[in-house]
């Protein structure tokens, strides 16, 4: 399977601010988190590097693997370091259908990750403007770029789907 | 090597508080941690069950493994879910000379971690009352209890000593 969208888009220009490229990896995650979401709630993340080459993706897997660190997030993030042989991100971007919880944005700017896009905000337990935002926080010491609400009814609406099925379950 | 310390001491009462025990953890890991401080800061955690058996320890990788997760906390953590085979620590208690960062104070939230015992305090970077507490922040969905100050002053100089170093080095 092919992870790179339209070869001629990928100019570091063209990847300076939120474009139809992240839109379509939004997509591409949306589509993931349904296959996901059998068995876990339904998140899935990329990585992509400056050039628009995705080099970490993950699912959440916290149950299926009895992981405590098992967010899509920082699956994708531990995948991307490995690609990367690096731990700094800065000229990277994280795309998530969630906002990423308080530990998965810590890990985020202790990874220096450059841009982070989101669909859903989440305002229990989201650490990047939904709860809290630890990106402004004085104990951050790295500043990125935080893009939110991409798509937001679409990945909304997978998440509240997937709760109305587990309350069904039940 | 046996990490169990003084079995007759093991039961579940004796553990209800901080005890004895926990200081001779610390200075096990504060020795372990001289090791890890010739390449690394030098972190070191453990992770011990409801009968005061280590489960996990770790020790701080960031450089080595270019893991952006590489800290001594969230490694005794892989560790230890694999032990228990549960994403869930309610009855365990993790020990660390260095108070968990933002990431590493999240990432014992979301495991439902029942004790964090640390030596020094973290006044730029803290994410459980030096800088942050995120246990007592409305984003956590789960109440630990933190003590904080054990062996500060061995912790503190530990710290400080490879600082000097390093700075000595470049």
């Amino acid at each position: 399977m092919n992870y790179i969208f339209k070869k001629e888009n990928r100019t570091e220009a063209s990847l300076n601010n939120f474009n139809a490229e992240h839109i379509r990896w939004m997509k591409f995650i949306l589509r993931q988190s349904k296959k996901v979401g059998e068995i876990e709630l339904p998140i899935s993340a990329v990585i992509l590097d400056e050039r628009g080459r995705c080099i970490g993706r993950g699912s959440n897997k916290r149950n299926v693997n009895s992981d405590p660190l098992g967010h899509a997030e920082l699956i994708a993030l531990r995948q991307a370091s490995f690609m990367k042989n690096d731990w700094r991100f800065n000229e990277c971007s994280l795309i998530t259908i969630l906002e990423p919880c308080t530990m998965c944005a810590s890990a985020l700017i202790q990874a220096r990750m450059g841009r982070v896009i989101y669909g859903a905000l989440d305002e229990k337990r989201g650490g990047l403007g939904g709860s809290i935002d630890l990106s402004k926080h004085k104990s951050s010491h790295h500043k990125m770029e935080v893009i939110g609400g991409i798509l937001e009814k679409e990945c909304r609406s997978e998440i509240k789907l997937w709760f109305k099925k587990l309350r069904n379950q039940i």
